[in-house]
């Protein structure tokens, strides 16, 4: 199956105005610089990388830049040597100075790559879950570049924690009754003012979610008279996050959650920059200490790629592992990262949220459980209630369980009249 | 002075061809995503962003994304609040999605950030060293954003470090008279055939230099004998240093250093990914101690910013801190992480070659000896003899050392009749 073009769409869709996606740093309109590898069979792939808003256009750029890599190649040929091809964009011998490996050059082959497996996906008839989940152990290791990462992972032991333990389908089962565990961002993001946050907290605990995640990085009082607030709407027994967004020092940070501490956190997501590998495990020294264990640090949003988390978790920096779909160079990549927490023992909590990063991640968790982790304890999916009506085959979330996808396929197929619509800048939506 | 338009030009010279800047990993047409900020004055300020030949339209697509914060300010306003205006560039809440703080958007802020300071300089009629080293402390570190590295380094801090110590007069004395040192690393690009290496470096041996660099990452085999063939020329006294441009996995690292201690090197430059603070920490380990201290580890050329310049001097991971000037934010940028180097005693060899970073990054070393470093022990500018002659002020060398630049300015101005050549891909060279 030969792919004959790509199609880049700026799609973006005017969120920032209602508050939705508001925290310390980011104030978005979500937006997916979102690309279809076409074939001559009909069949295309389709993947993109989330971005806020302004610059999706540079996200778009890189992904035409880089397209010369895919178009022309057959999906056999790409899978027969899936490392040659994966490094034919993350090392191009130009294209690596803007990166490497991190920012809008990555973002970019992260939706190249994923569009490809998406791709296969279809042409196999299987959501992508299932086509990992089902996918022999040595293919899935020979979809891995291991380059900078041997010193945290071998292939060997890659190959013994991918190793069939007999109880696949006892998990599939599972999932199949239960759902994927997930938790709710809806509910307090900090553009929306107090009684929205409780109105938004009782509905959602009312729906069945247990667990809870707000947005914190605002004045000290504002966040902790917010916390107050969700913890007394939820009781002491659900989960609560809070996600600072990287807007706090090292000091910072752990000064506030000894303050924060009150209400009982789970987790603290991105207390300090996202490149401070040392910063994080700082704070989590101290937070760890503070909660005796049962506050834990989380990351991985806009971790540049696998280089990033290996030192996070040989570090102990983080307790939580958040990969994130496309900012990082696509399914290979994360395969990467997903066995290094494997071996590290760090439960894996997905980034969602945004724009098509929940129809994204359910598999990559999905899979993870049925191949990797084999636990659900610490596991969920993001979910934030945003744009799902844009997409072929959104999620299905039931009493805060994420449903099994079943259509072949990543699940980020657009529907064309959303394209048309929220196509920037020249859609109805923004003209 | 008014900032009324920014000029943005992707110019790109065709240098893959020759085997010129060809490394382990790289291979590129020098290239700068160029910007001119116009006043309405007349006057203009020049700044750039370096990348490798591909890609750079992507760089100028941010550039202009970013200049919306820049055109339509006056330079008095800038300079009043000066991390303020830096913050508009660099956290602004849509655009930091696509690094934060890395990558392609960062150094677009780095090419305007630098374009700003180049019109300061201009307008007050001084080279950008002598702008920086004549301005009082207090200012310098009001010019600093220490957002995220307060862990490593305080405002009250920096001010000691700048704190007037009675001698800049005799070291600005001693630039006068000898210049800046330097190294260069004209002689050994892994494109060139040993003879052509041997021949490079007999001539740059009488043309006084004194400190060679060579490319090495590619089969440990013709490294050794490569590294052996300099050595010969130079005799056991010159300065060899390695650069391995991040080809190597942490233990490889290690394991080929062992081979190449044979010809004493000085420094081993980027042993491993960029991102790796603490597999730099490891490998610095390991070399300095194999070499009982006489080899150290470098890095930094593509280090993203302040955040991963501070956690490689914090695990103590470099013994020589290669800044470059437009990789990072710019000056306000660069200025954090040479406070950094003087605290942590961490000496400052700037990266340049490519095009123009040999013209920028002179300003920075100079300034760097005359206000925080004060000692020229270890310290070299980078010298590669490429692209000097499209600058209107490009630098001086003689006898492997730089002259002090006089012009007003960042020197990184180009020959309107450059631009015209060599832009891509429109101008007559690449048609």
């Amino acid at each position: 199956m030969k792919i004959i073009d790509a199609k880049v769409h700026d799609v973006r869709f005017p969120t920032a105005a209602a508050g939705d996606g508001s925290d310390a740093i980011n104030r978005g309109d979500y937006s997916a610089a979102y690309v279809e590898l076409h074939t001559e069979s009909g069949l295309f792939g389709a993947g993109f990388t989330f971005t806020n808003g302004r610059g999706n256009e540079i996200a778009c750029a890189a992904i035409e830049a880089l397209s010369h890599h895919v178009v022309g190649r057959t999906l056999e040929e790409i899978f027969a040597d899936p490392v040659t091809f994966w490094r034919s964009l993350s090392a191009d011998v130009q294209l690596r100075w803007l990166g490497p490996e991190k920012g809008v050059i990555h973002m970019a082959t992260g939706a190249l790559v994923n569009a490809v497996w998406d791709l296969r996906a279809k042409a196999e008839g299987k959501p992508m879950w299932r086509l990992l989940a089902e996918m022999p152990a040595e293919e899935l290791v020979n979809s891995v570049d291991f380059h900078h990462i041997t010193d945290a992972i071998t292939p060997a032991e890659a190959l013994e924690l991918l190793a069939d333990d007999g109880g696949y389908a006892e998990r599939l089962a599972v999932l199949e009754r239960d759902g994927f565990p997930s938790y709710t961002t809806s509910v307090g993001w900090l553009g929306y003012p107090d009684e929205q946050v409780r109105e938004l907290t009782r509905a959602a605990y009312a729906q069945g979610w247990r667990a809870m995640k707000m947005k914190v990085g605002g004045p000290i009082s504002d966040d902790i008279r917010r916390a107050r607030l969700i913890r007394e709407e939820i009781g002491p027994d659900a989960l609560l996050m809070m996600d600072a967004n990287q807007v706090w020092d090292v000091d910072e940070a752990i000064a506030n959650m000894a303050v924060l501490a009150e209400v009982n956190p789970y987790w603290i997501e991105e207390p300090t920059h996202a490149d401070d590998v040392l910063g994080h495990a700082a704070v989590a020294r101290a937070v760890n200490q503070l909660s005796e264990g049962r506050c834990r640090v989380a990351t991985g949003e806009v971790a540049a790629n696998r280089v990033i988390f290996k030192q996070l978790m040989q570090a102990d920096a983080i307790q939580v592992c958040q990969i994130d779909a496309c900012r990082v160079g696509g399914v290979n990549e994360v395969l990467s990262i997903l066995l290094m927490a494997a071996k590290f023992g760090v439960p894996v909590c997905p980034h969602a949220g945004g724009v098509g990063l929940c129809e994204y991640v359910q598999h990559l968790s999905i899979f993870d459980y049925l191949r990797l982790g084999r636990s659900l304890d610490g596991r969920m999916v993001e979910y934030v209630a945003h744009l799902h009506e844009h997409f072929e085959d959104p999620i299905t979330v039931v009493e805060g369980r994420y449903r099994l996808p079943a259509k072949p396929g990543y699940s980020v197929t657009f529907k064309p009249e959303s394209i048309e619509q929220f196509s920037f800048p020249d859609g109805p939506a923004w003209r």
